[in-house]
């Protein structure tokens, strides 16, 4: 008979299928087991559908009663859009219920919980909570401080360059690579980069995949404008555009680009630049909860060195660029004690033909 | 009932007991099977003892007839210190020889194969062929050469750096990492360092593991002699130390390491430096088969672009320096289009906790 875990697992995989498909909401899965077999399956399709609870319980039917829910995610106790889960699974008569990990919202964390435990339900919180609180990462970050959750992705060789000296970066990383890049276009909100990159590159930063994806939106910072207005970037009957800029850039410029449909905004930070956290916190209102930093490496220093950085996606090519030259992730200056270096927590290796992905958080704060 | 492949993997890890203690002899293991059983085993242990076939035949005793022998490279059909190992299989009579690979000393290479077949045995070979290579790939290179095959050893951050601008490497890789780096040391046949490391690391170099080790010559490169006389590498009653120097350093300087015990070898380059290949050639005269390039930047730089590296052996630690400043594994220019890039071959992954050791061959000639 399957373990707990193993019965998480499935549950995980469930929710996946819906995962940058759910916002407002976290993706979710469930399973409803009767004496060890799955009689009830169910996942979170999209805000406005019934929760994961409700489509596992559904299929079970009478055969929730007695049985065990496995959920990735605590049953919600308020009135949404759907009815409270938590009373669902009570009123079907589920005899345990194992969670995988709290609500992160704080309003409401806890409370589902303490709701089924008072209708006399057997609650196990915590089986497989590592990767039910990954999968929900982007959500926690933005319920709880109303930013995205920031994850930058890049491709170095082995020996750490990005680009070489004279700027070439196409690829570093093999065709599995690139097409897992756009496996997560498809399921994050938002993707950002700077001016130095659409320049250099003019990209499209659309999701290519050989079945239908999403596009995220598309953030470019450009504190002076220096883009061309022919950018492809520019193009929004591709997908829509967000360009962040200052001041300092004249408004007729701006307007050529509006006309485009380009979402234009002027956010001045102090330092004569785009004003970053401005960005990320108007990014966040609008509802993005997950993105994809894509750099340059003066981008990418400026977002480690101001802790906005929430996860790192870095793929190692086995290949050797050969000197000190050449372009790494991050511009600027680096911490000088090894002891202050920048520890990624709960790391990840995943393996693309030759390639190696490596991820891992980054902690909010460096020890000291 | 077990396959080739791991009857073969049997033989492997059988020669691997013995890694790094047969010189001039490559490491080799065998396998007698007989109706799917094995019944000999045997690998060589040192140079001036019998070789894996003969052990293995003499613990098969009389079931050796008709049976099936694995061994992880060619028998040899030469009158060495022992008997040729071909004639000895002929006489137990085995039925069925299955090789790793053939023999890599072109002066001998196909002549056990054919005299096996010549007296009506059956031969297969290139059975885990890339695995059998790899472990005497060092024998391989040295016979075929020379020179000693050289692994670059080192360990960097996942932005790329082996230490932070203020110099600090300390540590870099965890300890389950540096663990295995002892555990190479005690394989490898000498160790090479620049004057920089030694001037600032000020290591030993020594193999330190919990059972007994042995100590991998030491060799520094070291032009104008910039390293102090009390640097712990020339206390040669840990371990023996060569210093390569040019014949700008002043003769009774060295005439005092000399008198430490340490082997002093003046070899001039044209450009003033250390004659990098005179020195690789002198080890290999000396016996030197495996050789490990534990850096810095500057003469790893200088290694990989005059082709003298043949694998690369790299930690990635899941930390972040965070910067552009700090160094990087290679000091210099590196190639300008990635299509330059060395692209290694053979790639593969191993874990040690949250490191990561990527390990490939350089090819001898990066495509065009």
């Amino acid at each position: 008979m399957p373990t707990a875990v193993e019965y998480m697992e499935q549950a995980l995989a469930l929710a996946r299928r819906a995962e940058g498909r759910t916002r407002p909401n976290p993706p979710v899965g469930a399973l409803v087991v009767a004496a060890g077999e799955v009689v009830g399956e169910g996942y979170h399709p999209a805000a406005g559908e019934p929760h994961a609870e409700i489509f596992a319980l559904r299929q079970a039917g009478e055969r929730s009663r007695g049985a065990d829910l496995y959920v990735t995610l605590e049953p919600c106790s308020h009135h949404g859009r759907t009815g409270p889960c938590s009373e669902a699974v009570i009123a079907a008569g589920i005899a345990r219920v194992w969670v995988g990990c709290e609500d992160p919202n704080p309003q409401v964390s806890g409370r589902g919980i303490a709701r089924l435990r008072a209708a006399g339900i057997e609650v196990v919180v915590g089986v497989c909570e590592a990767d039910c609180r990954r999968l929900i990462a982007p959500f926690a970050k933005h319920v709880r401080t109303g930013l995205p959750h920031v994850t930058l992705k890049t491709a170095i060789t082995l020996d750490g360059k990005t680009a070489t000296a004279a700027g070439d970066s196409r690829w570093i990383s093999g065709g599995a690579s690139r097409l897992h890049v756009h496996r997560l276009r498809d399921r994050i909100d938002a993707i950002l980069v700077g001016s130095g990159t659409v320049l250099h590159d003019d990209p499209q930063l659309t999701t290519r995949l050989p079945e239908r994806g999403r596009n995220p939106l598309r953030v470019i910072v450009d504190g002076q404008l220096r883009c061309s207005a022919n950018a492809r970037i520019f193009d929004t009957t591709q997908a829509p555009t967000l360009l962040a800029v200052t001041s300092a850039v004249p408004e007729e410029k701006l307007e050529r680009l509006r006309a485009r449909g380009v979402d234009v905004q002027v956010l001045d930070g102090p330092d004569g630049h785009v004003d970053l956290v401005a960005l990320l916190r108007l990014l966040g209102a609008r509802g993005v909860q997950s993105l994809l930093l894509e750099g340059g490496s003066g981008l990418n220093g400026v977002f480690l060195r101001r802790r906005l950085i929430d996860r790192m996606l870095v793929f190692v090519a086995p290949k050797l660029v050969g000197g000190a030259d050449g372009y790494g992730i991050f511009a600027g200056n680096g911490v000088a004690r090894l002891a202050d270096a920048f520890c990624l927590e709960d790391v990840h290796f995943s393996r693309f033909e030759n390639d190696l992905l490596i991820e891992g958080e980054v902690p909010p704060c460096s020890p000291d």
